[in-house]
């Protein structure tokens, strides 16, 4: 492992040229390149075309297994409560407690039905509906995370999905007994162990064995990204997430090595994920600098960590609160630790971010795993548009609309001149009919 | 024009074979050609290189026009004002009456932030804000729909976008007053006259002229549907909508010359529209099938209607609520008529439509206009998985995290368990450091 110092950025944002500094160290496009595009077609038009039989031949190619039948890459309920019941005293409470935070904060999201009635009789309203069946991807190998089972199935449970189908890859027969058991504590109904793009499609279109789901959500490597993309409109997806990142802002008060650690677990995920710390004190750079040099040595994942600090991190001074803010506004981050004095008062001024950890307590670890709130987030200032994961993604809505007879007379008037200004008699006819004679 | 008697597909729903023949009839993939797919691909990378020059280019060679710099293809605010001034006074009233009602109703939609404390004085909540900057494609010419700028526009407005920026094309120079006037009622504060895939990607990427917005809503050709679907991730997007479909239900005691209409006004939008009746009275279904003769050749777009309903028309009869109820949910149609008695609980049993019209008085062509709720509504069965453009499009949530010290400690030990689980032993420490010694 090397030792030389820890080459951070280092950027003023009073500097003139910062604002292109920042910009071209944000930038991220996760490209699909022509290759890649090629094989997930063929994949999904595969599948689509052969079903099972396509699912069962990429799963002996891409995850190394010598199967002959979809019975081989299903594992039915007992199979995962067994996982659950397996594991240590400490593991499974571990995962209780997590399921029960993230369950009791979800439930808040959950959207009901409204509908009011209009002095003349009509009726206007919204019907909020859970979906019918929903597929978790969940990748397999090393980054199988049971936090990520808990975080996507559990709002769909909330939301009141009928049928949740989870999909796990076995490179090479690798079950993981978390993963198994975090399925077991979100209520997921069906496992298939199957990847890449051909679980995508399989959930997309469904086979014989896999039932076609109406929404997909889930991380995955560039083949299930692409994947997902050229699905979207069959089913719905979630957000295609790019690198993970964390801004943390401090005013300086905070143990550096506290803020060093959290630099570190956005770091250690992959290379490319992104650590980025702004304050206004300069001299805090340094120290916080100096822990990571103390303590990048002591840390497992030493080299992933030093890649992504040296290639994406950046320390950042500002002047003021509000050029801080103006900062954390523009990077929009999928992570935002305040460390400082009275967050919620700067959290309001936070018009960008996936999710806001508050106070020198709120590592943003402790969101990964147990705090409630979801931690699949808007990464790559996708937080502009875009929301965490949560109930609101399994549910949906359609429109009530009932006229009393004096209500569509009126309101037929109104829809026949607009009608007509766009040229669409039958519109206007349709609507003059329910007017009164 | 032709005087054949209409050849609607007329199917049973206890027919064998019924399922398949539904399918069949509902399939419809809007599929980018590889042509359309490299256009669009050079016309993106054109505009993120050159912007402006290459927006000036492409709108002279695709709109037929002769113009030299933004400037000449940019609309300020005073001159939709003069549109709106200008329209006849029924227009303008009718304009203003739907912009009204479809204010009113979005404002039900309005979501807010909230946030609640654990018994050790740990926060949780949602802090809900509105998106900066919103794009809404408006297509030109003939397409140009003045109600799709109040769909479009005004649940960003009623959501507090601060700025909304309007893309119309006009081919050959020509400027449709009413759609002016429209973005006058609805708020808009910059209109620039482009279109196709280059508009899509200056909202998308900003020109030296045209700021980037956050999300691209609104309707558009396959050239702006593919570039929509490259950008996003770049920036949010509304759904890629297919051709518009009606599903009408009906008891048989609605007058079937309006029935009839109903389904025309689906039809005249062009000829992939799809309209479907099913009822549980075949005879109706022949005095349905006899207005449509009859009253054909008195309309404006009899051919694209004939079409329209001879190649995806449907006349189903079924046997029972309960079946009419099953195709419904099979179908999930963007517009549901539910033209039956006690149409409230029918539509407490619909589990997936875009907008639901209930009752003999409320014809689909009265929701395109002043109902109040959204017309941008999911096509293609994918009321399945998504909802009616509304004011949660244009809002986005950040979730708020505040861990008391004892929080912190408490659940510090939980995450430490479940990182160290997953390898992951920078998370682990950073949440160790919060527990108390």
């Amino acid at each position: 492992m090397s030792n030389t110092p820890v080459d951070i950025t280092r950027l003023d944002a009073s500097a003139e040229g910062f604002r292109e500094r920042l910009d071209s160290m944000l930038a991220w496009e996760g490209v699909s390149d022509d290759a890649v595009v090629s094989i997930v077609t063929e994949v999904i038009r595969e599948v689509r075309r052969r079903g099972d039989e396509a699912l069962v031949e990429y799963s002996n190619r891409f995850d190394r297994l010598d199967v002959t039948d979809m019975e081989q890459l299903s594992i039915g309920a007992d199979r995962f409560k067994q996982a659950y019941e397996g594991l240590p005293e400490g593991q499974r409470e571990a995962l209780r407690v997590a399921a029960q935070r993230i369950r009791d904060y979800h439930q808040r999201q959950l959207q009901e039905s409204w509908q009011y009635r209009e002095s003349d009789g009509t009726l206007l309203g919204q019907q909020v509906t859970a979906m019918d069946r929903v597929g978790i991807y969940v990748p397999g190998g090393k980054a199988a995370y049971p936090s990520s089972v808990l975080m996507n199935a559990l709002p769909a449970k909330v939301a009141g999905v009928a049928e949740i189908i989870m999909v796990v890859p076995t490179p090479a027969g690798e079950v993981n007994e978390l993963v198994l058991a975090a399925a077991y504590q979100s209520g997921v109904d069906r496992v298939f162990t199957i990847g890449g793009a051909q679980a995508v499609a399989a959930l997309a279109y469904g086979t014989q064995s896999v039932p076609r789901v109406d929404k997909i959500v889930g991380p995955g490597n560039i083949y299930v990204a692409t994947a997902k993309r050229m699905v979207f409109g069959q089913v719905g997806i979630d957000m295609i997430a790019g690198p993970s990142e964390i801004l943390v802002v401090c005013d300086g008060q905070t143990n550096p090595d506290w803020i060093a650690m959290d630099l570190f677990s956005q770091a250690e995920h992959d290379e490319d994920a992104q650590s980025i710390l702004v304050s206004t004190d300069e001299e805090f750079l340094d120290r916080v600098q100096a822990s990571i040099e103390k303590l990048l040595p002591t840390m497992e994942r030493a080299e992933i960590i030093r890649t992504s600090l040296e290639s994406r991190g950046m320390l950042i001074k500002v002047c003021d609160r509000e050029q801080a803010l103006e900062v954390t506004n523009r990077i929009a981050p999928e992570h935002l630790e305040l460390s400082v004095e009275n967050p919620e008062s700067w959290a309001r001024e936070v018009r960008h971010a996936g999710a806001i950890f508050m106070g020198r307590y709120t590592a943003e670890a402790l969101g990964d795993y147990c705090a409630g709130p979801n931690h699949v987030l808007p990464t790559s200032s996708t937080a502009r548009f875009s929301s965490p994961l949560g109930v609101y993604d399994f549910q949906k809505r359609s429109s009530l609309i009932q006229f009393s007879a004096e209500g569509a007379s009126e309101m037929g008037k109104v829809a026949s001149v607009l009608a007509r200004g766009e040229g669409l008699t039958a519109h206007a006819r349709s609507a003059e009919y329910r007017i009164r004679k």
